[in-house]
């Protein structure tokens, strides 16, 4: 494995990388999800490091698929959650770093409300940093996974369409997802509500689109976004039922997709809301394959990270 | 070993289970207690699996069991509490479930508050799930460790007088033991107020008996249970002080108890409202050895429903 | 190694030991220190013992610093915090201690809001018992590891002038660092408003000194306290912004101090209150440093109590 092909401490974002690195990312992850299925157990090591998971916003799910990914990788694991949040208590973020560092930690893990703290703290601290979420920024690993499972079953994504549908303007995962996939040459139609799927998106190189069946139509694959109604106001769209009857995708409007088009959703499903229930347990939804294909692309990022960090000529 | 006389993916209950099957539970169970006592590490092992505790109602002492017993098996363990329910909010449990699985779980351990929720997850996903309290419906460890302390000390169970004392009606540990001691042939006695021990307990097999000394009278062991009070409503009994000056144990009351009778209790203690503190310390209480037991039971029970569910021919 | 010179079971506080103890203490950390520099994975191992890190008063530093440290050391490590009670609910201390030995556990590591808690629980277990903090009582590691760093820098501490600065009634860290400061041979001034620097400290040995410049003068170190105005009432001293101009660290008040002299403090860093942001960030400054050599004491102090609690005579 010629190892040169990826030479960054850290993984703040999907916009800073080359498409060649996306690739590289790629076929480690994909060496790492063969093994997990045939158990095999000659993965590469980071045994003896320590892995502190830093989350200072509510999150189970991201959290846990990085405690798996490394604890398949056999480093240590230690969680600081938000709760918990006496390290942190009247301390910057850079302290918490530096602290964080000085305790012997080998990567840092972090998930945070603030655009741009995961770039923030790269800079500051000697070790890797791998963004976890950073407010409505960049959620890189999310992007990977996306991509990643795309791959799988599209193959070279040059020319396809994929559609991300929903929320846009608050979604860090649709910013990533939009810088992946235009640096792997697929088209992006971003749909949604106006409110949501603001114009000015068209910079990134994509088409923004609010007739909801022209989005659809003829894509390889969408990408729907979770709507986060906890924190909703009621300035963007009037009602939760209205959104449903307005973008929620059911078996009619799934029709317009491309045959063999694939679903895919970031998760926690919100059935019947962005989501008909039969659709997301139809054959056409990669749902489940993603969280799976998330612990072999995060399994990826750390080695990489780790390995980068610990020998650049290796 | 011959593993043959266990075949079953899921531990959901007692209920379900034949005498054989808790017979060998318990002999899997003596030999993990023997090796702990040797500090031998010469442990069958879940080298590389990940347990994931998931908990979705408060639980101190039963997680750290849990996470105890799948460590001395060199288990991985992931907990999801309750609070950290971000995996789950909005989501449908099968969904949270499904997840797991698909983040590369080996084995769910689950306490909900909804009866049947365990059995309702073993359905859903091919890997084994263990029931760590499921509502006022089963607490099965719980059971396996109560009627491995009482082997210990009576041999065969077939015939013995054990007394279930406190609030029955609301109590999983209730029903999982009566399921278990009476498959053991044991006589179940149940008592406490009339209002918290219905007659209708008696389909279960067991005596339902109002004046606590003819229900200790003579009886092998007695199991205490927790009056919990933070949840208790008015409606039940009047006070704690009426509970405890009417069916407290003390040492009068435990002198009816025939001679060296085992005094236990699933903890956390309420010290002078169940039991008066002296014979909690007492050489009659078994409380402790409970607690030491379950590691073994616990252990007995990863073991045996993930080797079952690995190899089923083995 | 020599192993003869530790034989206690135990670590709760500073107060008991002599000085050849904490000299002895400081070699075997020194020794870790080394090896966790030089990535030298021959280290003394713990593997296969469980740490229960009982954390009954919120704490992510220490608790955190606990954990690495144990898991430099392989154990495996199961933390029961504040949060997470229901162990503890309507249980004494006694019980939960108990019950924490009865689960198997090897070593308890416990913080507590009550004075002499950990004291109370080494009588009660058979197991070591390690202090993180006994309310306003003893936090021997944080003392361990302040002086620990002190003697790296200024080599034999006798006769050295160490200086200790800010809300030394309520802390824990003053009172243990007080003790091994003075076993060691150092003069230790105490300053800070009058309110909370009483005179009854002199009966400590030390010197109270109400008069900044001439607490610092000629000193080879400052240990700065964290001012904790979460829970400071207006009682002791009228505001935040008072304290800074009369006690908080900044250059002219620093350039009393001994050329070259340390600035310490045990974080977290209230920047701008008890000192100024830019001696934190300066050369004098040994505060990551402290952190680091953290994880080298806890791992001597988990490492010792346990080797004399297996082997008294080894």
């Amino acid at each position: 494995m010629n190892l040169n092909r990826w030479k960054r401490k850290d993984l703040f974002g999907i916009e800073v990388l080359e498409r060649d690195e996306l690739e590289f990312i790629f076929e480690i992850a994909s060496d790492f999800r063969a093994k997990m299925d045939a158990k095999d157990k000659s993965l590469p090591s980071l045994e003896g490091q320590s892995v502190v998971n830093l989350f200072m916003e509510p999150s189970t799910r991201t959290r846990v698929a990085f405690e798996m990914a490394a604890t398949r990788l056999q480093a240590d694991v230690i969680t600081i959650s938000q709760g918990a949040s006496s390290l942190v208590k009247g301390e910057t973020l850079r302290d918490t770093a530096m602290n964080i560092q000085a305790l012997g930690a080998d990567i840092i893990v972090i998930r945070h409300s603030s655009a741009g703290s995961a770039k923030y703290l790269s800079k500051i601290v000697d070790i890797p940093v791998i963004n976890a979420g950073d407010g409505a920024h960049e959620h890189p690993t999310q992007a990977l996974l996306d991509c990643f499972t795309l791959k799988k079953h599209l193959g070279d994504l040059n020319g396809k369409k994929v559609t991300i549908l929903g929320d846009i303007l608050f979604s860090r995962v649709a910013r990533s997802n939009i810088w992946a996939l235009r640096k792997l040459g697929a088209d992006v139609t971003i749909a949604g509500p106006a409110t949501l799927v603001p114009k000015s998106f068209e910079t990134m190189g994509v088409t923004v689109c609010h007739k909801l069946e022209e989005a659809l139509y003829g894509a390889d694959a969408v990408i729907l976004l979770r709507i986060q109604h906890e924190r909703q106001t009621s300035t963007h769209f009037p009602s939760l039922g209205e959104y449903t009857s307005m973008f929620g995708l059911n078996e009619k409007r799934a029709s317009y997709l491309k045959k063999g088009a694939l679903i895919m959703h970031p998760g926690p499903l919100n059935r019947g809301v962005e989501i008909d229930s039969s659709l997301a347990d139809s054959g056409r939804s990669v749902i489940l394959e993603q969280v799976t294909n998330g612990i072999a692309v995060r399994m990826a990022a750390l080695y990489l990270c780790s390995i980068a960090n610990k020998n650049s000529t290796f």
